[in-house]
Order: structure tokens, then sequence, then C-alpha cells
């Protein structure tokens, strides 16, 4: 977040920097200027226009409210008021417009598997007007935090140079109870069909978020959804293999179009060039890379695709970073701050 | 193949054991005896009843129907003949009927991401009615045959242990211009939505061939069926996340009944005490292993699940074993040697 303020635009006047009581007194440069983090209490909230949350989700659900009754926009990027009706959920390429209908003051941001996707899906709907969606996802590690990047880099080093992934069960049993971090199985040489907690009807908290995230920020409450969460050995950068069917007819030609010209998106797809996005190749970077674009074959109105997104930037970071800038221009040209 | 074939019940008179002459007289254990390899010629293919193809694919199409001229039944498990409408493509749990009528002597059986979900699938169709398929694979490295193994082994021997993984390229330009190996981009740390090769639309063969292979077997030609193939950096087991949508609806409860009791499918599906398969538990058994198998929820006809199974036992040699047993047995009860 530090990194993206200091390279966008400079909407800001006074950037305040708070965090837990043991970080306070730390300092960090913030568009080339030392900032001391402050202990974040009722005082330090006080005065700011637009406040950022980028905290665990208890954190967010005790402190959004704090703020926001003191009249500072919050951004929040955590799950804790993704549900909320009355808390608009924005990704700026897509709804922008959302983001000025805030009743409570606070303004929540889509999870990262959604981020993933929601760009291009987005672009393409407002060309063709989606009808259902069936995705699965190739999650990253660092989807899990710190703690999944750690077991992921520990499970490899575990197995490299070994004979390790040609028996049943020999990565578990090389790892040990306490190896799999916080997967719900071995990562590394594996693939893990399960991230979140457990739902009613065996979903994953991931799949129905992606569902209820994606109708909200497209605006289509009965959009047809049907998610697959599966975590992968990469460290950072969401892939999500996509089906999408359409109202009208589609062609590659006019996806590709739509996609080459979308903001926020960056279209790269020739595999007679050897052009489609990888985890490896995108992580680190700002956009939604589309590629394996197709027409499907037994549906004129269906599209399959390939998108990769890193889970840590548009993932969480920069969307939360776009959204405060939309406000923070809003509030500069007199707009309504809350309405 | 010799481990399947000294596992199974003995079906076999005499087991002779053809390569190319470069293998040539080895000794090899089958069912206990050593038996010395045979170069593959005309002369060896003399007063076979059954032979088993497990080479590739040009040498399948070379010598399939000179054995086949001989009145020998050729069981192949190469791509050769798999398009060929006078080839039944065999899955003995799903379609064993096919395997009695075959005009030239020749049977195949499908690819191994087919043979990962098709008798999960079968079983399901076979009760509820299939009428579209939406399935994206997560391939292992092992679908591209001993180099793809090795070059994962290598490229993980390079990652492990260093700081790979988080810039864009970094892992690409680590492993250099050679390291990929046989696939399209690096597969450690990475997942790379490629293999195959390029046919019409921005196809992949891998692609097509699972909805071409599932039409065949499930005798349905005009099921649809979108697949997306991508490799992921698992050594063997190939799994698939698979969207079924049927003529009737379905229940959770009623796929587990037909699961539990397909068979070759495990049902492994209890999400609440972390039973899901994964390709490092499932690799080295012969069956297809399901979990998370989830009610659409939008969509009273759809399931989800997840399916893993061992691309080199059921998506290899075991699937053409269990047909070549299908013949011997069908030749020994005097049935038709060449309808």
């Amino acid at each position: 977040m530090l990194q993206i303020l200091s390279q966008h635009a400079d909407v800001w006047g006074e950037i305040r920097l708070l965090a837990s009581p043991r970080s306070a007194g730390r300092k960090l440069a913030v568009r080339g200027a030392e900032t001391e983090v402050l202990a974040l209490d009722e005082e330090a909230l006080r005065g700011i226009d637009v406040a950022v949350f980028l905290v665990p989700e208890e954190v967010a659900a005790r402190w959004a409210p704090v703020a926001a009754a003191q009249g500072t926009v919050v951004v929040d990027a955590s799950p804790a008021f993704r549900d909320d009706p009355e808390v608009p959920l924005v990704v700026p390429e897509v709804n922008p417009h959302a983001a000025r209908v805030r009743p409570h003051g606070i303004i929540a941001g889509p999870g990262c598997t959604t981020l993933a996707l929601i760009v291009a899906v987005g672009a393409l709907h407002a060309e063709f007007g989606l009808e259902e969606l069936v995705v699965s996802a190739y999650q990253a590690a660092s989807g899990a935090g710190q703690a999944g990047v750690a077991a992921l880099r520990g499970q490899l080093a575990t197995v490299a140079g070994t004979d390790l992934g040609a028996a049943p069960g020999d990565v578990r049993r090389a790892l040990g109870d306490d190896g799999t971090g916080p997967f719900a199985a071995p990562l590394a040489l594996n693939v893990v069909p399960w991230s979140g907690t457990l739902q009613d009807g065996g979903w994953s908290s991931e799949e129905l978020g992606v569902r209820a995230e994606t109708r909200r920020v497209l605006g289509l409450p009965g959009l047809r959804v049907a998610a697959t969460c599966v975590r992968v050995p990469v460290l950072t950068t969401h892939s999500v293999s996509v089906h999408a069917r359409f109202e009208r007819p589609v062609t590659v030609a006019r996806a590709h179009e739509i996609l080459a010209t979308s903001p926020g998106v960056v279209l790269y797809d020739d595999p007679a060039a050897g052009d489609f996005p990888t985890p490896a190749d995108v992580v680190g970077t700002d956009p939604t890379w589309v590629g394996r674009v197709r027409r499907d074959l037994d549906d004129e109105r269906a599209l399959e695709f390939f998108v990769c997104g890193d889970n840590l930037r548009k993932g969480a970071a920069l969307n939360t970073a776009q959204i405060a800038e939309l406000v923070a221009v809003e509030l500069a040209a007199g707009g309504p701050s809350r309405t």
C-alpha cells in the first residue's frame, strides 16, 4: 500500500499511518517522507477524511464504525462488510458509481479471487450481457497470508531433490502433522481443493464469496455462478479458468477488442507464439492478464478464457487504494461526503 | 503394465514382451517368470490373440494394423486411433460392450485427462442423463512423460530455498531458455494454461481430446463440453474440477450413493473432516477419487465436484490392461474375435 501511495498521483494532503500499539513509533517512508506510525485509537482517527483499512476482519469490524461515526469515509479490504447491502462493494473499473452511495460511510472491496476475474468479466458483461459463470480458481499460497508463503517455501525445501510425490501419502508423511501450515493438505507437489471455511451444502466460504461478490459488483443479483476454489503451489498471483455465458452471441475477435481496450486489463493471447498469462510472469504487476480466449464450440453465447491477477496488488492493496482515490477526488470536488 | 499384469487375475496363457530392438534381450519379471524381451517385428507378432500397445503414437500407427491383419486384437493406449469412428474407444467401467465391435481389430483408450473424470461422470450420467460438462484440469507433469517429471524436479531444485517467485519473470530468468523442459512456461511455482498442440479457434489438442473422447465413450455425439487444460507442479495424478449439468434434477445425497457404489470410484467427501482427494494422496492408486460434491446453487440439475486420478495407472496402463482382459475373457469364451 505504501508503495502504491508513493507511485500514484497525489490526491492526498496529510497521510497518517495507524497500526496496532505494537507497531507504533516505527518510521516508514510514504511519498518520500519519513512518517511515524501511530497507535490506532479514537484520537488518532480524528479529522481523517478517508481511511483505508488493510487489517484483519475483526479489527475492521471493531474500528470502521468508530471512524465512520466521526465522519470519515472508510474503505475496507477485509470481508467484514462485504455482505452488508448498505455497504457498497466496489471495483473502480467496473462500478465506480457505487462508491458514491455509502449509507454507513463504509465502502468494501471484494476478495482476491473475485478481483482476479471481475475486471475482465465486467468488461465483457458490458458488451454481451452476462448470464452465467462457471469458474475454477488456481489460488496462490499468499492468499493465506505470510503463513501460507512460509509454509509453501518450507514444504518445497523438504521435497526438492527427493523422490517424494510418487507414492500415496509420501509427501504428507515427510511433512508431518504440522507441516501443512494454513492449508488443509500438503501444497508442495500437490493441489488442494479447499480454501476458507465450510458452509452449507459442502461449499467453501471462498466459493460462496466469489458468487456473492460477483453478483454485487456487477449488479446482477440473479447471476448464475458456480465457483470451485483450489489452492496451488504458487506463491503469489491467482489464476482463474472462466466459462462465461452471455445473453448475446460472442466472437473471439470482438472479445479481444474489448479486452485490449479495457482499463486494468492486459490481453496476452497468442498461443502460437507461446503468449498466455502465467502467475510467474504476472506476479508483481497491477492489471488483470487475460489469455486463452476461445468461443465455446457448442454454444455461440459462451466464452472460455484464463485470467491471472496478483492477489496482493489488484487482489488487495491496489483495489483499496483505487477506491480511496475515487473518494478523495470526489471529496475534493465538494461532492457528498455521506450520501 | 508389468506390475498390473502380475497383480490382476490370470486370464492369460503365454505373455510375450515386445519392444524396440534397443531393448531386445532384456529380461523382465511378469507374473513371477523371467521373460526375455523380443524385438518388435512381423514374426514376433505372429500367433498373438491380444496385443497391448503402450508405445508412441507413430509406433502404434505403424504396427497396430500389422498385428490386426494377422488376426490379433490390438488394444492401443496412444492417440493414433482415438478419432477413428471404426475403432471403439473403451473405458471398461463405462462402455465395455463397445469393445466387442471392432471392425479393424483395434480398440483404443482415451487420454489421461478424460480417464481422470470419465468413470465418475459415466456413473452419474447413467442415473441423471448428462447434458453439459464444463471442466478445468489440473494436469500433472508426468502427462508429458519422463521428460516432464525430470523438468519439474530440476525446476523445483532451482527454486527451493530461494526468494524466486515474487517478481515478474524471475523464475523464467533463473531457469533460462532451456529450463522449461517440455512445458510452454516454467512449471515450478507456476501453473501453465497450455498442453498439447494448437488447434483451430485457440483450443489445445488436449482440450479438444477431452471433448471428443468424452462424447465417444458416453455415446453422446452432441454432448456440450468445454474443457480447459492447465499444467500444475504436481508429478503424477491429474485433477479435474467438473461442472456437470443433467437432464434431471440432482441431489448430493443421490450422487453420493451412486459414486459410493460405482466400480472404479472412491467417494472421499467429508470436508468437515478434511476428506477430499488430492494428488499427493491419490498417486499410485487405481481408482478415480471423487470429493467436493455440491449441488449448483442456481441450477437444480447441475453438480460441481473434484476428481483425482493417477494418470500413469487408470490414465494409461490400467485402462489398457482392463480392456485387454475383457477381450481375453471374450475370446476364451469363444466370442467373436473380429466382428
